[in-house]
């Protein structure tokens, strides 16, 4: 009997963020595979797993191990932080199974994505409409992700940005800022969110003008506000409209 | 001394999509508060503690209970389903709690928000970058709703909709779809996920110009695919990019 497959994502942070249901999946699989930075954050709670852990950029090979493992008749747990459904191994593995029209059965468990949990720590940004935006043109036209910005600024949409910096993507930030500034006040309310719910967390509350100067990397969820963002008593607010 | 304030994100369901932290916070506190529904939806879990419960479209009189409560010194766990820093209390605590200068400590617990868990059922259709977007113009004026749509259609984003129709509001998803078939495909796959997590959980798959002829309601969450997007084998993927 063939095994079934476990997408799981694992939330922000260490194991607090799970849900109920990826523990679960998690503790009853037989084998858990994935990138060994997300391993180690859930080290404790697959204690005594069999594990399989990886190097990045490796995301098709590692779901052709989860594939053959599934296949061998074992329950397999593929995981990463956040949503594994956003910008995640979600695709990737119903893509494969598909083409393999191998009949294994998949789970997707989804999970705190960081545009959630970034926004939980700045405050209450998402109180309205919003947009989710990565920058990383690896996979994706640029020209797409320059419309995108464009288009998100012009409805002025809350805008969350995942992935808007590596060591080697350094000038998509800077073009994304510009786009954002022709539609959007300078003075607009931006959370630089770091490492969120891990040791090292640290929120940064500046403005869109302000924003470049200060740490942006590949650990960093940014929040850009819409036209009512405003800060208060140190948090990020989008009003939702209510009269208080 | 003053009691803290949480405000909890139950996620879609019942306990299962919790996290471990807004279950820590919900077992140690001493008042629970929220809407009648989803407060019936966790009852196991916050059996004998002090339980307020409350109609709907009570959003700031419920709030300023809350504060109340905390004023009185107890720990008090404000809690919705989804993310309640998606559309939901958060804000309204923090502007209440601002504007009341008392000092009381907030922490916003965050959730897995319907747009996630309802994609986690339709398959995987979040792999690139997505607006959410709330068609109940009763806090947003219907203007503003509209030109977001057509931002995030002519963006070629994924578009999640919340909110997409109630008893009284049946008009507004006539206006979405025309709006969204004016840049993208009548054959564009549309999922309706109404329930999501719940005992009468129900995905259906369908496309943007057979979408209307479906049962929509307030338990439904909407996504509607790019111009990527496909359905394989039941599931509804947007291709992340990766060669297969």
């Amino acid at each position: 009997m063939k095994g079934k497959i476990f997408v799981v994502g694992t939330g922000p942070g260490f194991e607090e963020y799970l849900s109920l249901r990826a523990i679960e999946v998690l503790k009853e699989c037989d084998v858990v595979v994935g990138y060994k930075t997300y391993i180690a954050l859930i080290e404790k709670l697959i204690e005594g797993k069999e594990i399989v852990s990886s190097g990045m950029r490796r995301e098709v090979e590692r779901c052709a191990m989860v594939l053959e493992i599934a296949e061998s008749g074992k329950n397999v747990c593929l995981i990463s932080s956040g949503d594994s459904g956003v910008y995640g191994m979600a695709g990737v593995v119903l893509e494969m199974v598909d083409k393999a029209q191998n009949g294994i059965e998949v789970e997707i468990v989804p999970g705190i994505t960081s545009a959630l949990s970034s926004a939980s720590l700045a405050g209450a940004p998402l109180m309205n409409d919003f947009a989710v935006v990565s920058l990383s043109d690896l996979m994706t036209p640029w020209e797409i992700i320059e419309k995108r910005t464009e288009k998100a600024a012009e409805g002025d949409f809350v805008i969350c940005v995942y992935n808007p910096k590596s060591k080697e993507r350094v000038e998509q930030i800077r073009i994304f800022v510009d786009i954002v500034l022709r539609h959007r006040s300078p003075q607009t309310p931006v959370a630089i969110v770091r490492n969120a719910m891990r040791d090292e967390a640290a929120v940064t509350h500046t403005t869109l003008s302000e924003m470049l100067e200060h740490t942006i990397d590949m650990t960093t969820t940014l929040i850009i506000g819409n036209s009512q963002t405003y800060y208060s008593n140190g948090k990020m607010i989008t009003p939702r409209g209510y009269k208080i």
